[in-house]
C-alpha cells in the first residue's frame, strides 16, 4: 500500500483525486492539505465523497509527510512551486498545476508572468504526457501534469508531427470545454446563469497552453510550431473536445494515429470517418480520436475528447503516479464512462 | 465468476447494469439481449461502453442460456412478464420492470391494465428492496426490482410507519426525478427542448409506482395507508429527490432512521436538519436521507436521493443479484458519486 | 413620456428593467445607478443589451433626479432603505427589495435582522401584489414588490383563504426556482458547476419569504395562518414552480380561482385537471395556475408557476410603475414567453 | 394590418413566427396549418402561447386563402415545393424550407436527393438573406429563408470576399448550434439524456448547408470557392456561434465588416478584439460579429452569433416579409435579447 497526501484537496482537481483512490487497491490517502478549508471534514466540503473515511483537511504546514510516499499537489500555479520546493526530499510529487510544464524559463515568464521560485526542481520535472514520456515518467522525483486542453490536442497531434505528414504552419486548434475546468472558485462569469444556455469562446490566440502546445510541438516536429487555437466555454460540467484542422492525407493520419495508440490502454482511435463525443469519456481516463476526410482532399479533421478533471487532470495524474511507484499503470483507472 | 445475460441491453438501465458490471470483479457478461438492435455490437449503441470486449447484441429467442448463472431483465413491462415466463428453469432472475412487484393481481390490473400472464411467477416474486426483503431475496428466483421513485420514497418512510410515529393519513411525497428515467424511447416530451430550462409535474395522483407504496406502506403500518404522490420532471438526467412531509416529531424519526440504518452500506442518513442533494450520489448505489424539523411543531420534513439508474433500477439489481448469488452484498458497488 | 431612473442597474432585476423597458411605450431611461460598476457602459455589464443608446452606468449620489419621474430600485435589502430614505420628495419609487414588503417592524427585524431604518416610509408603503392591491397601488409614492416566491405562493392561495374553502392550518408549499433567483453576486453555491446536473431544498422552514407569507395569508383568513414552506434550487436560470398541498374541494378550488383571475390579464388558470410549467412563462408576465384533485377526497394539488426575474421582480415592477403613472397596466408587458 | 397564414405551425419555426408576430403591430395571424396536429388549439401544442387568441390548427387542404396576403411556409424540405406550388397566385410566400434556396436544380439534387418538382417557381425565388438581397426581396412573391447555419457564416464572410480581403482557398467554418434546430421530431439523439453534458461534431465535412455556402461564397468571389464547415451539436436550446478561421488581415477585415454593416439595423460589429456570445443574442433577430487577430500575422479569427430560430428563420423570414409587404424592416423585431 502506498501512502498519499494531497495538497489542494478541496478544488475540483482535488475531489477528482479522492474519489478514483476511494477504489484505487494500492493507494491509501493519509493527508488532505487545504487553506481556507482547513479543519473541515471532507465530507462537508464535498458531500459526494461523505460515505468515504478520510482525514480532516488540514494546513499544508501542519501536515506529517514522514509516512507519505507520494503527494498529489492541486494548487494555483505560483503557489504551486513554492509549497513542492519546500516539500522533504523522499516525497515523489505529481503536480496538477502550470508550474513544471515549460522547460524554458523565459517561455514560463512569458505565459504566467513574474520569476519561477523553483528553477532547480523546474529543470528536473517530466512533463506528464504520459503516453509520449512513460520512460522519463517511471524514475521521476516530480512530474508536472499536462494542462487539461494541451492534452487534447496534443494526443492527436503529436504522432502525426513526428511523422511529418501534417504541414506544421496549419494547425487549427478549435476546442471546447466544460466548466469544471475553470475551477470552484467564485467568480461572475462561471454563475450558472451565465454559462447556462449559452456558448462562447475565450482567451483567444492568448491561451496559456499555447506554452504547452510550441513546447511539445516544436520538440516533435523538430522546428518551430505555432498554431492556432481558440477554446470556447461550454454549457457542460466536464469534457473537452479538440476539433483540428490540418492539411495532410486523412487516412495516411488516421493509419498514423491507429498505430501510434493500438497499444495504448486509455487513447482509442474511433473507426475512420467517425467523431467522437464528449459525453462518452464523462467521468473516465479514457480518450477517444476520430479522423474524418475535409471536402477537399489533402485536408482532415480530426477529433479529440476527453474528460477534463479525469485524463485531462486527475485521472493522467494517477496514471503517472502508478508508474512513479512501479505499479501496474492502469491499476484503478479503468472505470467505465457515466452516460447518460 | 458468475456469468450474466442481459435481456433489454440497448435501454439506459441495461446500460447501466454493463457499466456497473465491467468493473464487478465475480460476474461476466455472456450475452446481451435485445430487439431492434440485435445484430450491432454493443458499442456502436453506447459508444461510452466501446472499451469493453462484449457480446453482439442478439434476439432474445437466438441466445444460449444454458451456461449462464443469473438473468437481468430490463425490458418493458408486460413483454418482461413474457419473457420471463419463458426463460429456462435453472437461471436466476433479477427482473427491472413492473411486472412482479405487486403481490396482488388486481392492483396490478389497476395499475398497469390488462391480466398478468405469469401469475404464477408473480406470486413468488420478492419484492427488491432489499433493506427490507434481503432474506427472502438471497434463496429467491425471480427478484422484481422497485420502481425508481418507489425505493426513494419507501427507503425513508417504511421505517416510521412500522415504528407507528408518524400519522399515516398525512404523508405527502413531492418528487422531482431527472430524465433519464423514462428510458432511451424517442418521444417528443422527452426532447432537449422540451426539458431543458423548465420543470413541472406529471401523473399527478395517478403515478403507477402507487401501486408500490399503497402494498408497502399498508403492509409496514398495519392498516390502509393511502399517500399523496406528486412527481416532477427535473432538467437534468440522473438523481431523484423526495421531498416528503410528514405528522410526527422530527427527532424521534432522526433517531429511528438513525437506528434502522447506520449498519446498511448504502443508505446515509444525514446529521439532523441537513438536506441531501441529487448531485452527490450521482453514479453511485448510495441514498442520502435527511430530516429537517417544520416551522410547526409535530411536523418534519424528511428528503431521500438517490441516482434513479443506480440505487434506482440497476444498482440495485445487483445489490439483490449479489445476494441471490452467495457474493457481498455490495461487490462491485462501492463507486464513488460524480461529482460535478 | 416617463422619465425612469434604475437603481441598482448592474444586477440581473436590473437588467430584466431595462429589457422590458427597452420596448415600452411610455417610458424612457435617464439615468442608471450602479456601484462597483459605476462609469461602465451599460453593454460591457449586459452584453445582450449592447443596442441600446442607454445611459453611462453612474454612482447613485452622483444621478440628477430633477428630471426623473419614477424610479425603481434593484439593490440589496438594508441598503435598499437607506438610498430611498434620501431620495427627492417628487420621485414616485418600486422598490424591488425585501425593505418595505412587511408591515409589522418586529416582522421585519426577525426574518431581516437589524433595525429598520427607514419606519415612516414603511408604514405608507404598498405591498405590490397588484392583483389584490390595485386601488391603492395607483396613488401610492412607494411601492414595495412581492418576494419573487412569494407571489407565486399567494396567487392561488389569498383568494381561497378569504373563501374560506381550504384548511388554513394545513398548507404546504412545495415550491422549486430557478438560479437567477440568487443574483448575480459571485458565490461557490451558485457556480455552473454545483448547480447543473443537480437538485435540493435549501432555506428549509425558514426562508425569508415565509413573513410574506405570514403576513398575507394571516390578513386574508382573519387568523393566525402558518404554512410549511420548502424551497428547492433548480438547475435552470428563470421560473418557479410551486406545488401547494391543501384540504379543500378541488373542484370548488377551480371555480373560485376562475372567478378571481378571469378578468386578469396576467393570470391564467388553466383548464381543470391540467398543470402549468416554468418552460412556458419564461421571459413574460404570465402566471399559469392549475388545479389537480389528489387521490383522497377532500384534498387538491395546486401548481403556480410564474417567471421569477418578470412577473416575480421586474415585470411585476413595471405593472405596478404603470398603475402609479396612470398608463395602461399592461403596457409593454405583453410579451410572449420564450420557448423553447 | 396584413393577414397572415402559417404552415408547418406545429413545429419550432412555427412557434416562433407566432410568438414574434403576437407584438407585431401590422400583422395578424389567420390561419394556422398543421398536419397530425390539425384539430387542436394551437395552446395544446404550444402551451406558452396560450394566452393568444389564435384560430384553431387546420389541415392546409382546409385553409381558405382567399383573405391571406401572405403565407409563411415551416413546412420540411421536399413537402414545402410541393405544397407552394399549389398555392393560389395572389399570395405573398416566405419560404422556410431549403426547397428554393440553391439556384441550381443539379445542386439541389447533389445536395437534398431527388428532383425538384417545382423548377419554375425555383427559378423566381430570391435568396432570403436580407442584408445582400434587400432589393430583390421587396418586390419578390416568393422567398427562400436562409439555412440557419448558413446565415451564420454568410454574414461575416461575404463582405470579405467581395472586397478580395481573404484567401478564397482558405475559409475554416467551425460552428455550434443549439438543439432547437433539429426540430420537434422524436429523435433518440435529440433527447435530453442524449444531448446534455456533452458535445460532439456532425455531418463533418457533407453538411446541406454546404450548398448555400458554394452557391453565395462563390458568386460573391467570382471564382468557386470551397470552404471547410464543421458543425457542432450544443447542450442548449437556441443560439448559433461560428467560429471562422481565415488567412487575411484582421484589422482590414474589422474595417470591411464595420462599413458593411454600420447602418444595418439587425447586425453588430463588435468592437476589435472581442467575441460574442449565443446567450446574448437568444431570442432576439440580433447577429453579433467579433474579430480577433490570429497569432500568426495575415490570419484571423472571425466569430459570428445569432438565434437560430429567430435571425436563423423566423426573425429573418418577418424581415423579408416586412420588406415584401412595403412595411418598415424592423417592424416587430426589435425585442431585446433574454439573458439569463
Amino acid at each position: 500500500m502506498n501512502n498519499i497526501a494531497i495538497l489542494g484537496a478541496s478544488g475540483y482537481t482535488g475531489a477528482e483525486l479522492v474519489r478514483l483512490i476511494a477504489t484505487h487497491p494500492e493507494m491509501e490517502i493519509k493527508a488532505l492539505g487545504a487553506d481556507r478549508k482547513a479543519g473541515l471534514e471532507y465530507g462537508k466540503v464535498f458531500p459526494h465523497l461523505r460515505h468515504l473515511d478520510l482525514p480532516i483537511l488540514q494546513k499544508i504546514e501542519e501536515i506529517d509527510f514522514s509516512g507519505i510516499d507520494l503527494v498529489f499537489c492541486g494548487l494555483p500555479h505560483a503557489t504551486s512551486q513554492r509549497v513542492i520546493k519546500a516539500l522533504p526530499d523522499h516525497l515523489k510529487i505529481v503536480d496538477l498545476s502550470a508550474d513544471f510544464r515549460l522547460r524554458d524559463p523565459a517561455e514560463y515568464k512569458k505565459w504566467y508572468g513574474g520569476d519561477h521560485a523553483a528553477l532547480e526542481l523546474q529543470k528536473t520535472a517530466v512533463y506528464g504526457l504520459t503516453e509520449f514520456y512513460r520512460d522519463a515518467i517511471k524514475p521521476a522525483r516530480l512530474v508536472a501534469g499536462t494542462g487539461c486542453n494541451a492534452i487534447t490536442g496534443l494526443l492527436p497531434i503529436l504522432p502525426l508531427l513526428k511523422a511529418k505528414i501534417i504541414d506544421p504552419d496549419q494547425i487549427i486548434i478549435d476546442l471546447a470545454t466544460g466548466v469544471s475546468g475553470a475551477g470552484r472558485g467564485a467568480k461572475e462569469a462561471m454563475l450558472h446563469s451565465e454559462v447556462s444556455e449559452g456558448f462562447h469562446a475565450y482567451a483567444i490566440a492568448s491561451h496559456r497552453h499555447l506554452g504547452e502546445f510550441d513546447q511539445e510541438f516544436s520538440k516533435a516536429a523538430g522546428q518551430a510550431v505555432t498554431v492556432s487555437f481558440t477554446p470556447h466555454l461550454l454549457p457542460q460540467n466536464r469534457g473537452i473536445l479538440a476539433t483540428i484542422y490540418v492539411q495532410g492525407d486523412a487516412k495516411t493520419i488516421y493509419e498514423t494515429l491507429v498505430a501510434q495508440y493500438s497499444d495504448e490502454p486509455f487513447v482509442y482511435v474511433l473507426p475512420f470517418g467517425e467523431a467522437p463525443a464528449t459525453r462518452h469519456v464523462r467521468g473516465s481516463n479514457y480518450c477517444h480520436i476520430g479522423v474524418v476526410p475535409d471536402r477537399q482532399s489533402g485536408r482532415a479533421i480530426i477529433f479529440s475528447a476527453l474528460d477534463n478533471l479525469t485524463k485531462g487532470s486527475s485521472g493522467q495524474a494517477i496514471q503517472n503516479a502508478n508508474l512513479m511507484l512501479g505499479l501496474e499503470e492502469t491499476t484503478g483507472l479503468q472505470l467505465a464512462p457515466l452516460f447518460p
